[in-house]
């Protein structure tokens, strides 16, 4: 194969939320004092497969010193920047109903470097307020304050029926990708990066535990 | 191997996960009058690996037909027996703050079986008050309304400091399973199934593909 034709594997999305898992297990060792921790020891210690840990970090390099393992800080500062946690991201949260407010004030975003850096609202009655500092803007002004604050990320908070418009509002305003909340299907172009979060997923792998159990 | 012996295959997680999203799919397939859809169809159409569904299925059955590929509502009744959502789950919910409240408006669980009977929450202006006919009541009332219900899933979605001495509480009333979105780690007998909920997870997902494209 040429040179210019080779492309690095794809990296299943799968082993990159697996290696914010490990971020947080070096963070807890690096708390507790570890200086150095072999897979097996993590896997151990975390409940975690180390065959499957050796696998996600090799995408990245190798890590791992024969006969001492990883080091931990040096391992954590690897992953949070292969994660692009090593710098601050500004976040657009669209709707600031019930679940936008609850994201608003959620403590696991600012502790990764994710800043909610504006709150887009309709409602006439928010418009124009401030919350912790930050300004809640409506969705005519969206565009302008998403290039004033060079945000690249949104999370979408809002009713189902407003999602997919809103969404196409937030990429033309130049919005890379969007966390969507809203339990419907957007449409994007294949350029931007989009998550859905289907908070009933997680209750359902409970119940199939349990409906297992009773039988 | 004797009979009694016998162990079936430990199921991964991930395969839960999916088992969930094929459900969606095929729900989506059914409103749009679709009847039989092969695993390669199922693939294509909604970005899964036709490969994975085959394995993921096989865990649990033969659910194809040769020259057919499988049938749309008799697979989807399948995976929502599995998943124990061909039945209601009483859900307690604890803690009524922002996100509290913001779950216990998220249409997503009701629409999958999960019916929250009961609020838990020890502020006193909140006691005693119903929210759409779910009474909140104190912790020290938590066992007595859990039992009564027959309540074995709740979700934690009280401040981190909490998080622990509440699941106690839960587990000595009867609970099976906990969702939790605390961001705290949490122990747990081994025979209780807990899934921590960390939202930004889905965020880092996001910076990295973010962060690659920059570089």
């Amino acid at each position: 194969m040429a040179r210019s034709n080779y492309r690095p594997p794809k990296i299943p999305e799968m082993t990159i939320r697996r290696l914010s898992v490990y971020t947080r297990c070096l963070v807890q060792l690096e708390e507790d004092g570890v200086k150095t921790v072999s897979s097996t020891e993590l896997a151990e210690r975390f409940s975690l497969n180390s065959a499957q840990v050796r696998k996600d970090l090799a995408y990245f390099g190798e890590f791992g010193v024969r006969g001492i393992g990883y080091y931990v800080s040096g391992l954590k500062a690897e992953l949070k920047r292969i994660l692009g946690l090593d710098r601050e991201w500004a976040v657009a949260l669209v709707g600031f109903g019930n679940l936008g407010s609850a994201l608003f004030h959620y403590k696991g975003f600012g502790r990764q470097g994710f800043r909610i850096a504006v709150v887009i609202d309709d409602d006439p009655g928010k418009i124009g307020r401030e919350v912790d500092g930050v300004p809640i803007v409506s969705s005519r002004d969206m565009a302008r304050e998403i290039k004033a604050r060079a945000v690249q990320i949104a999370i979408v908070a809002v009713p189902p029926e407003a999602a997919q418009i809103v969404t196409e509002q937030l990429v033309a305003a130049g919005i890379k990708a969007v966390l969507n909340f809203a339990p419907t299907r957007l449409r994007v172009a294949r350029d931007i990066r989009l998550k859905n979060v289907d908070l009933s997923i997680e209750l359902e792998t409970l119940s199939f535990y349990l409906a297992k159990g009773g039988r």
